[in-house]
């Protein structure tokens, strides 16, 4: 018998079939004499809709009131999945992220758990009822409803997993699983059936959207086994795991790439100390979101530095750089939107020194130009133009005979 | 200065428009010095609509799990409203039942409040901002979050100002007051400026639909100054009051219709002790609210029991009815949804016997046939066929002169 945390996204609750179909599986868990904790997340585009609500009634929109709003969101959802339970024979009850414990700090629309009390889940789950606890969000210190943010109903399900000392913590969703590369730009992309946690870091940090980057971390730092897997299919997806035995034979991993960001290059900056800390930290002053950081080598005294940032934040990019632009004597900003990160990821990479230069000819054997590089241990990146983007996908993965598995 | 609360209804909030007319209001109140608390019901049909999802999700529908889901509805509203506050630079803060303060039994989709500690909602008045509590709700002794019953955002808003020690309890509302009759039916019907508390209860068991019954019984009992007005003109309402000075000249104050009723004869009941009793016991033990109860002059030992219930009941009453027949020995069962209930309201009817004489006289003018009569000290109601129900009105509101004031 396992006690599992069974996290539902908003796809897999969107309507009342879907509902209904949450609940027969958990159903059949229980058959099977599993104990389940569920975490769900707003049905659908709830979460949109209410923010769009927001942007018509309110200009200013503060913090507080928009948690309010939206983990209303969750809420709604996890009420409908415990009256499905219920029609099952399953009793179950549905908890507010107060109510489950989950105390965060202050920081409003990205709050940060600071601890959970999960006991009225304990004391539920001991009485044989389904817990299903509202995703992605909490209660601050000062007794306000917060919201964890987007994606944040898989942190929900990873921290009451280890607060729980959960056997698993199972992420449902609408892929099933983790694949070496996007299955709609590769179609011989694969499922892996284990991926490691700082691998999928990489990943999702990289363009990988599922699971949310946030809860891969949590998971890692607690150690709690992340399954990832589908709601539609119901089949094995990939666990997520510290040791992966299979490692040692992956050079690569995954390939992922990310269409979000922009470039922004400040020009003529004369080559003295300090002056990217005050770029940096003038961007960080305004949350610009800084990725990829490329300085060029100095010639007669001045350099130029590129990096990359979400395309959204391009504007205040630019304003904030623009009028850094004097202070620091650069001579000038250009940005440029239509850009792309493409990206392999292989915990085998640190001792295969070949893995670079494989990347970059066989970028290169497909005419595409490389804008940008960065390296981390178990992951390389290239800046490349966005229309060429899914073929520099196509032929890596190729090249790395992801496919094989 | 004053301490108003002021609950807005559905309507009142029902899209970002009204909402920010809503909050235009409030900085206005502000302006002229006043100190506002509000409460806000769920926008426009939400609550219908959550009910509709219930339904499409659940077959079992636990009551704990309703409320959790119908309670987001007036949540996801004073988060907006608050919103729209902020934008005037009013500082507002949105509170669920629960953050407010209200204590309230565990009958789930109609709980009682028990008790209601405001203490962050005195805080949040103390530092200058305006509170906005979701209706209808509050935290159980269980620590589950319940919903007061539909109309309950009444409720928690004079619970609320008799706990603050307001200076009234203002309901804005889609009509403007409290009208001598129904506007839809008789188009001389007059705004009343004042009405007491025995008036308005009487009219609202029959058939005024606003505001909710039982905040009216609540601001009687702790004597809360109540001000019914329009959300939409703005213009002064009705006030609500303990001693109404002009009652002495109002015979009849304001004449109600209420078709919701079927009528349902229980016909040959052996005259014995005890019959009544084990018919109206039964029925009650299936939550069937009997309103009007009519027994017949025995003849030969035995008499006729006919009785108002609502028509949404009728079928659950015949089954029961149908049930005891053989038990108590009575001959027949007949029901009839085709009736209506006629009143006439006024606090001054007790000491003018020729009331009832009068409203029997003009009905019959009329042509209309009577077939229960019921009296309270203030009040008279008439059961008559619901296609003369409106006739009925409109010759009762002109013969009492109603229009004149």
């Amino acid at each position: 018998m396992a006690l599992l945390v069974q996290k539902f996204g908003g796809t897999s609750v969107g309507d009342p079939d879907r509902i209904r179909g949450v609940a027969d599986h958990v159903a059949r868990c229980r058959r099977r004499g599993d104990q389940v904790v569920l975490v769900i997340s707003a049905m659908g585009k709830e979460t949109d809709e209410l923010l769009r609500l927001a942007v018509d009634v309110s200009k200013t929109r503060p913090g507080r009131e928009m948690d309010m709003l939206i983990t209303g969101g969750e809420r709604k959802a996890c009420a409908l999945v415990a009256m499905a339970l219920n029609d099952l024979g399953v009793p179950a009850a549905s908890f507010t992220g107060s109510q489950a414990g989950f105390i965060t700090d202050a920081t409003h629309m990205n709050a940060k758990i600071l601890e959970v009390k999960p006991d009225r889940i304990r004391e539920a789950v001991d009485q044989g009822i389904v817990p299903v606890v509202g995703g992605a969000q909490g209660v601050s210190i000062d007794r306000d409803i917060t919201f964890l943010g987007r994606g944040g109903s898989d942190t929900t399900a990873v921290a009451l997993a280890h607060a729980l000392g959960a056997d698993a913590c199972e992420l449902y969703t609408d892929v099933s699983g983790v694949f070496t590369t996007d299955p709609r730009v590769v179609s011989e992309a694969r499922k892996m059936l284990t991926v490691s946690f700082d691998e999928l870091l990489e990943m999702t940090a990289t363009g990988c959207p599922k699971p949310a980057m946030r809860s891969v971390e949590l998971a890692r730092n607690y150690d709690v086994k992340l399954h990832v897997r589908s709601a539609f299919t119901w089949e094995p997806g990939t666990w997520v795991t510290k040791e992966d035995p299979a490692m040692e034979h992956a050079i690569v991993s995954a390939v992922t790439h990310d269409m979000g960001d922009a470039k922004l290059t400040v020009s003529g900056v004369p080559d003295r100390p300090g002056i990217a800390a005050r770029i940096f930290r003038r961007l960080a002053d305004h949350d610009i979101n800084v990725d990829m950081i490329v300085q060029n080598v100095s010639a007669a005294g001045v350099t130029d530095i590129s990096f990359t940032l979400p395309a959204d934040q391009l504007a205040t990019g630019i304003a904030v750089v623009d009028e850094l632009r004097g202070e620091i004597g650069a001579t000038g900003v250009t940005s440029d939107p239509n850009i792309a990160r493409v990206s392999i990821v292989g915990a085998g990479m640190k001792s295969n020194p070949g893995v670079a230069a494989t990347m970059f000819e066989t970028l290169s054997a497909a005419g595409i130009n490389i804008e940008m590089i960065q390296t981390s241990a178990i992951r390389l990146t290239c800046v490349v133009r966005e229309d060429q983007a899914e073929r520099a996908v196509q032929v890596l993965h190729q090249a790395f005979e992801l496919h094989k598995g």
